[in-house]
């Protein structure tokens, strides 16, 4: 069996080649080539802790793969991350498990692409400015995933702690500097998404973190942060003001998503204004953007079928490398 | 991450061990303290193949795991084996999965304890004569298990294939030395029945593999390979002679054991002629044997909360060596 650490993994596999197996993953879904049976999920007494179980296959592609994922929300007190996941990865002709890799990495890499696919589909070609709201853990590679989808002069980068989103962008101009993009911290959400081409929220906040009328015409946005029912970082405003919207998978979203399943429960949106999935918009079957001035949403709480692809095309790409430890 | 390999449990774990823990596995399963959300499973095109994924949680016991078990029946002609396993153990305080144990053998351990902790707490407390039937990858640890339990001046094995028998008894023989008994090779089911106060069958016949009508009287048999609704390696003979009939979960052996479902279906025997769950003997709730003339049968089907006490128990009792690789 090998094992992939994440500094194993940074080392021969980029999040364009992530990007790459996210757009796959989204195709074969909506195609309904993956077969992902209901996740289990255990919680603790203490209401607050899970243990999860998804495994994913896909026979077309010969990919199967489970991911463990535990959410400790009270790790925090310990100093201790609050997801640990691992994917392991499974010989889909034999069974055999051949590689275990850190799962919290791929949940970041897989989660960056989903955003870096839907922008590179959905925005418009020439944009100049980003905006990022919340700079937690899935931050960095969100950023990433917007520099890969489009050239931008300026990212605006903005979180609830003021001084977290100045040490994140300092932390990122460094990291990310190759794309030629200025990243710089902005006072407030509203300020980082004033005239932005291209947004992304990825926070758990329970309120709407921008005012959906400033958004200017032509943007497009992707939702990540809203995975459960009580989260709603999306003002409904943007919604109602969206030309399309458009799902990872509608059905992950319409059980997971407050982000759509609270507005949808004050009738103040109406399930007629759902546009579909990306992936039918990989495979053509549903169109993308029309016009340079149509805002477009895109929701995505993620599915395992990220996690199959993302987990097949690094385990295939470390076989080129001497990388990992075998055990 | 620990990671533990079978020769690295071998070292420093005994069946004798996995039998505790086991036994604690069924009195907690049949108390309701150990969550087994439904298994998935996800068949292969072939309807041949097939990955399982099994979470277990014991809250009480601060236990958790998980098993991915890989069905593969294929995998023979290629060599290679055709179950692939993997069990992670998980740190039910902080979601950190710890470590990962070569599956297959906690299998082995886990189905050997079962019949081990059945006989141990059913069988005749003088037994002389065992009888073995299937000498496949499950039989050596069903052998030792019988040694474990009740001191035998014989087991006679016996298997489909008479020269593969004479070379499980021989390396057994070797292997086993130090409970003094003697193993040999029966020609065939029968002859190693006859007079046998303890019996296990372990194959994964479609046919009943031997005659009930000759099981002697006080004898204890442990069924342990009919996990699927076409197996049927238990003659309806025996179970009609039973005075009782325990299971490990009665749910899981009336969703899965042909030796059960089938005589259920053709109406020859009924539900009101099973005892009950052997952690409800365990835990004092229901009767065991009463007279030494009894015959007493156990269906097992294994079920999650076994590899749930087993790999915690593996995990604690590696702290205390400086086995296994530390990834």
């Amino acid at each position: 069996m090998l094992l992939l650490s994440k500094s194993d993994i940074q080392k021969f596999y980029s999040l364009k080649e992530c990007m790459s197996a996210v757009e796959k993953a989204f195709e074969l879904f909506s195609a309904g080539e993956v077969e992902v049976p209901l996740r289990t999920q255990i919680v603790k007494h203490d209401q607050k802790s899970s243990f999860l179980c998804m495994p994913a296959f896909c026979e077309k592609k010969e990919a199967s793969c489970v991911k463990i994922l535990n959410m400790f929300p009270d790790n925090i007190k310990q100093n201790l991350p609050s997801i640990n996941a691992q994917v392991l990865n499974i010989d889909a002709n034999t069974g055999v498990i051949n590689c275990i890799m850190d799962g919290n990495y791929v949940t970041q890499l897989r989660t960056g692409a989903a955003s870096g696919v839907a922008l590179k589909y959905l925005a418009n070609e020439n944009c100049q400015i980003g905006a990022l709201i919340g700079t937690g853990g899935q931050a960095a590679a969100q950023l990433e995933a917007m520099l890969i989808a489009r050239k931008l002069d300026e990212v605006r980068v903005s979180d609830i702690n003021y001084d977290r989103a100045k040490d994140f962008a300092a932390k990122m101009n460094e990291q990310l500097a190759e794309y030629g993009s200025k990243i710089v911290a902005a006072k407030d959400p509203n300020e980082a998404i004033e005239d932005a081409d291209v947004i992304i929220s990825v926070t758990t906040s329970k309120n709407p973190v921008y005012d959906g009328n400033k958004i200017k015409a032509g943007a497009t946005i992707c939702g990540v942060g809203s995975y459960q029912p009580q989260m709603e970082e999306t003002p409904v405003e943007l919604l109602k003001r969206s030309s399309k919207i458009y799902f990872d998978s509608k059905s992950a979203v319409l059980a997971e998503s407050g982000d759509i399943l609270i507005p949808l429960k004050n009738k103040e949106i109406k399930e007629d204004r759902f546009t579909g999935e990306l992936g039918q918009v990989i495979n053509g079957s549903l169109r993308g953007r029309e016009s340079e001035d149509e805002i477009i949403f895109f929701e995505t709480v993620g599915i395992a079928a990220q996690d199959l692809m993302t987990a097949k095309s690094i385990f295939e790409k470390s076989q080129a490398s001497n990388l990992g430890t075998n055990w």
